[in-house]
């Protein structure tokens, strides 16, 4: 089915919230831990981490202005600091509980039963559940006037991987790492690899990369 | 195994991209199709779209500065206008092949056998071989001054999805649309769906979604 710009400014709020959200693929699903000056932690889950480079390693959020998101953000404005954790599958159910609308002063930790871990000289706490966890200093913000979004720049200070996941080459098999993917607002999946390419010339045919390099380090 | 910002900073060039391409969590597979004003067409794989907002419907692409992106980037801010198709199962290979450093004057349809598809009135090319495709409007580009790649919002302006795929909630079931998904800079994944929330409320344990909902349409 062919869908025009008016068919989709005419589709009911939840609807179209619901078709947009699943158009651009599968997302990533990162639990966001921050906390305020006083210690008073918050966790959100978000699907809107981006790579945006290596070197220096840089990740693009995207933060929504409801109020779910609104303490994470307000807390990286004042401590500089948050974490990116991976959800796993052994905590979908809990993950997705901290999109609630808590009150301020209800820690998501405490609400949806996952344990706040504290790197130590590091302001934001982690998830001691998630087998990926990264530790970021914020490096830009800026609200964009398209839409009242929030982009948040930050730079990868601190990572936790199980040594198991990563391979000769320094890619990460985060399938096996048990981290999911989103789709929409609310589908949570379980990626099975199919392959890994090699990197691509146009002199080539497109060419399964070599196992050799699969082959944790 | 914990690595701190220095031991990042020393890793080997291409260890460190695969490393930290792979950290943000699973990622879409999309092919950006473009044209610039002669009508000569241009096709890339991205990984960095991500959704701002569902009305007006926009999404959020990082383009890298590079050779293989650039004319990507350059047929866009000619036209204005591009389009994005997910990575559909069947044609991994030859998706991920656009990613060679091919000359200007070679397009990647050409190169990688894809077929382009042309929308009267619209301007980008559209994959044939892609089961959800979208042509979307230029609404902003900026140069990011951390480390020079751009973001480029586009809304939405039409929208090709398989009917079977649409649930009655309007989310779309992009496994079953044969949409995969990536990981670090070269490895493919098949999304198995695990399960749906229900929307998350601060009084409600987590509950799995009501399955009447995800009846087709």
């Amino acid at each position: 089915m062919l869908l025009s710009s008016a068919e989709l400014d005419q589709m009911e709020r939840r609807y179209r919230a619901s078709f947009i959200n699943s158009l651009g693929g599968f997302k990533s699903a990162n639990l966001i831990g921050t906390a305020d000056s006083d210690g008073h932690t918050n966790l959100a889950i978000m699907s809107s981490a981006v790579h945006l480079g290596a070197h220096p390693p840089l990740l693009l959020l995207i933060i929504r202005p409801d109020e779910a998101q609104r303490h994470t953000l307000s807390n990286i404005l004042e401590t500089g600091v948050y974490t990116i954790n991976h959800v796993h599958e052994k905590f979908i159910d809990a993950a997705h509980q901290t999109a609630a609308r808590y009150p301020k002063h209800v820690s998501e930790f405490a609400a949806t039963g996952l344990t706040p871990f504290w790197q130590p000289g590091f302001e934001a706490p982690f998830v001691a559940e998630a087998s990926i966890r990264m530790g970021l200093t914020l490096r830009e913000h800026q609200r964009l006037a398209i839409n009242g979004t929030h982009m948040v720049i930050g730079q990868i200070t601190l990572v936790t991987v199980p040594e198991d996941c990563v391979s000769r080459d320094g890619s990460i098999d985060i399938a096996r790492a048990g981290t999911v993917a989103l789709s929409g607002l609310d589908s949570y999946h379980r990626p099975q690899p199919l392959r890994r390419m090699a990197y691509a010339k146009p002199d080539r045919e497109p060419t399964p990369l070599d196992p050799s390099v699969m082959t944790r380090a």
